[in-house]
């Protein structure tokens, strides 16, 4: 079944990003989830608090662990989250360490932590097809950069400026954007670790040092719980809308510059009705993405309101709308890139 | 891959629909656009357009056509659209024949048709749907109409009602969406010819004889192109919402009201740290897919703004939100039938 | 102070719309809730609820009475509504017959019946507004739609259409929102009326007499209470935004038909650097009143999840968002009227 | 006329926030302007641009100057800029000096100085409103911090936590939007000066300098020109829709707690119907001011899509929206620290 344009088996060749996607996939949340369940049972047997032998049964789990996908899909119908029914699968395989694994945590710690992991790498992905971006860029820049072209202001020609001028309006924001993404990366995702009410209370006074290796091996930052804090889902969902609406302007400006001769794009998209057409579908479909992203920042804000301890309604939200927002993302740099790359001509000679 | 919670393999245990999500899936895309293409040889055949034997030819593609997906995967990011590509794959099926499929028909024809004749396969499973949560809900107000309820507003107890009155708050929007939904029915959804620019210009004189034996072989309603007028996507994106909507605050109700003692829900999903809790999950995801779709609706209008005789930007939109509307719609009135089924006890004894 | 710009006393040259406007002063609002507790007392002294002096003191009431604003932005800060406040200032006016006023009635019935006077007139008004726009479309029909026009897709030529296939993908959709509007008309906007939890319980078996006869002296359609029953809210900004819509598609045709000289257009706007240029601005602001209310309509759904018998939060987001819509679609008609009359030219010779 | 309720005579009570609103009335707007005009003259004549005399001359102008409101009304309709009328009227009342008003500059550049300029106040304001919440936030934890609360998940019932555990999650977030806010305002909102089309032509080689000593007179930060770029807006709408949105969360939990016995918050609404009643109404408000700001910012990243070098279309949907997200950010940070300080119990003794 293919709702979304992001797994539809042909759509996604326009609209999808096999890379960005993968950090999506069932495979890769349960993986990171796990990896989130090895770390905790490591720093806890480094603290004292499980034995180092279910720490080491927990390590093992990885390689030998392969989900009941059925009995997941059962379950989180009726629980909401994953993890009740994923805890217990695991447990199964570990026979008596098996109560030692998950110790302290809730399904919010797992499933968050997971999420930050994959975005990690969703951002490291990013910050390349950025630069990738930035270079096509520079290419124009040189090829075409001293060329005339008519500036257009309110829908009309204004007065003379170079290809320099405008090209410097679609780098600057992307140049912007990488360097925020990158402090972003450098400054560490923040690790979600808080346990059923966000208190830790069965870490007792070992809690901050299980928290802190915790974050060390998953190269997390570390910080107090965010259960109830959303602030941070916004931050990056506004970051992947920033990215799209630069990648919006510029393929609405392609759109329009193929049209009144000032760019010539090659490999354009053929029309079933209509065999001397090309279209400039590429530039299109980044307005499309932007449009589609500055739509969902939306959902992610109206999360926000997320009451008490832990909000199902909220939380949930966040999980309809931010991989869609990253995979967008991902298509619109991929595409970009491709178009970027495909430019003949600019301005006037 | 899983972008979207609708096609996860375990988080559309809580938040998909399979039945309205096979509405949406690539075979049933292929199966209705291929409806529509048949259709059109049979109605261009009768009205001596195309040959008969054209037509009989084209007919029986449907039992013997199988798509090559990754060829129309590679095809649509080039194109935007994958009619070309499939036309190409049908014609090569079809051999000398193969000049009279598609005549006078562009991809927008076969894709919106596609969609509305999926679309009304949707509407009428919603009708049977919203049919059980009617009889749930009579259900409810004969076990427990009668018993007392505290009224509530503006988040405080203010004076006593009955049940039978929070009920009828539920019912009343359900009752009245079905209607809407069964007068769009009647009315028939809009059947979409119009060929490459809207003129039907290669059938000539025969344009208006095609489009209405086209459209009573597809059973939609005989209407002008409206390659470019897309109010019919926000009628029914909006209907998809006002639906999701009242399922969301029924869902809230029961949350507080399962909090606060006065609803009692079985089957509440279980907690990885609390042994104890059963959580209202259901009713919470109801309220979720109720601000999911409200946030949907605005790209839908949004893609109001369709310039020309076709906006790729915009149309493409359309096609990432509106399945989701739909799936979403499906998911809420499932659990919508399911809570209310899982009511042990409402009201005040 | 001047937060939007309805009510700026320069933008609102460009963006507002005072006939619509004059609908969402607070002397209107003050006038349409005092004109349903006329009704209501009148109504509730045919059927011997209230003494008849007791109506005729009421009915007195609109000559005579002056608001303390202060006091009701005093009090509304506390109460967050209005009518408590009003009601006790009303009361003061009438002595002894002042407990008859507001009787078995809420805050919500003068509010949500206020605004659906109001909106009656801004159906109303936009019903002739669409009526001439409908006329200035056949006036260019009648100049210009034999006229060759470039039919464009995908930001690309395609194949050549008529003015008037141009014309009829603006008009298809006025005609069509404008019998809508009319249908909402002739079925009557709904009465509010249901007292403090609903079930008008100070009314006892006289409630649905009175109701009947207060539905009929308002000229509203006589319906159950709908307090937290919010459809209708979306019901009528959905069809703003589809009209706002349609008029965003033309303002975007005609934004890039001026550019590429396929249409003429008088009266555009200056620049304060480029004393030769002249700005297709109506066209421009077309485009935004679409995408304003598009991101609008998303509040408007939000509100559908209103909790329980009233729920402040949900509520207050429509008066927030529901009058601007109505404003932006006046303007949008207002504008769209004058663009069309001044365009000197459509399609080529 | 009052389309929004941030303008209303009486719904502004509840709503408005006049300090910041103040920054958005039409006075502060042409002031903010001026400004921008009397620092630019400043700054060219200290770079030989323009005669000394006519910087002194233009620098009286503040004094002065008394807008014609309804010819910069009349005129706008038609620029779709204030600007271009605005100068003229500077102008006339400057003789000869005149000409050497906004010389080099476009109406771009001295509308989004002037919003920046005044968002700096803005943000100043914001910010002390900030240290309130956190100080009343700190008063409850002294007061209050030890006491038992049931934590809650789901919407259920969970396991005991401490009151001070519930406002970590409301404190955390306002501490951190504050310290952004914070770096916002150190590292300097962006001066906006380009020039017709952005390349500041008619200063030729002075440019830079001009344009380094403008931004030090108006202390705003020192960037290339961003006419298209508009992620800035995002930016500061975000963190402004971060704000609401904690803020919303802790009016979320108040009203549930204030319905659960586990808060006492004074000086609540009357109802017209029940005079027992006591509405948490800012709770509800501040949950209204939160999901009313979550709309909007879609607003924003889909005006980011600002086509070649300056977009009517686009640009003019921002004014239609910063404004009134910075008065819903007002209005909440007052809501909040009012019922933060109404608080007269929380948790369970």
């Amino acid at each position: 079944m293919t709702a979304s344009v992001f797994d539809h088996p042909f759509l996604s060749g326009l609209l999808g990003d096999e890379e960005i996607g993968a950090q999506f996939s069932a495979a890769a949340e349960l993986s990171a989830m796990l990896r989130f369940e090895v770390a905790l049972a490591e720093a806890e047997a480094a603290e004292g608090v499980i034995p180092v032998e279910a720490a080491e049964a927990i390590a093992a789990l990885p390689e030998a662990f392969l989900a009941d996908l059925d009995a997941l899909k059962q379950a989180i119908g009726r629980d909401g989250v994953v993890i009740p029914d994923l805890v217990r699968q695991w447990r199964a395989m570990l026979a008596e360490q098996g109560k030692h694994l998950h110790f302290g945590a809730t399904s919010q710690d797992a499933i968050d932590t997971g999420l930050m992991l994959r975005l990690g790498a969703v951002l490291a992905i990013l910050d390349q097809r950025l630069t990738s971006i930035i270079s096509s860029l520079q290419g124009l820049e040189q090829r075409f950069g001293t060329r005339a072209l008519m500036g257009r202001t309110r829908m009309q020609a204004a007065i003379q400026i170079t290809v320099s001028g405008r090209l410097s309006s679609w780098k600057g924001p992307i140049v912007a954007h990488q360097a925020a993404l990158q402090g972003m990366l450098k400054a560490g995702l923040p690790l979600q670790f808080g346990g059923a009410v966000g208190t830790l209370d069965k870490l007792g006074g070992k809690a901050p040092f299980v928290r802190a290796r915790l974050s060390d091996l998953l190269q997390l930052s570390d910080r107090p719980q965010w259960h109830s804090q959303r602030a941070i889902i916004t931050e990056i969902g506004g970051l992947f809308s920033q990215v799209t609406g630069v990648l919006g302007k510029i393929g609405q400006d392609l759109a329009l510059m193929a049209d009144n001769g000032t760019a010539l794009i090659g490999g354009g998209g053929a029309s079933s009705a209509m065999p001397h057409k090309r279209n400039p579908v590429k530039a299109e479909v980044l307005v499309t993405l932007a449009r589609f992203n500055a739509v969902q920042i939306s959902g992610l804000h109206q999360s926000l309101v997320h009451e008490q301890e832990r909000s199902g309604a909220a939380w949930t939200l966040e999980w309809m709308i931010l991989p869609q927002m990253a995979i967008a993302t991902g298509a619109a740099t991929r595409l970009g890139t491709e178009i970027l790359q495909s430019i003949e001509e600019l301005g006037t000679r």
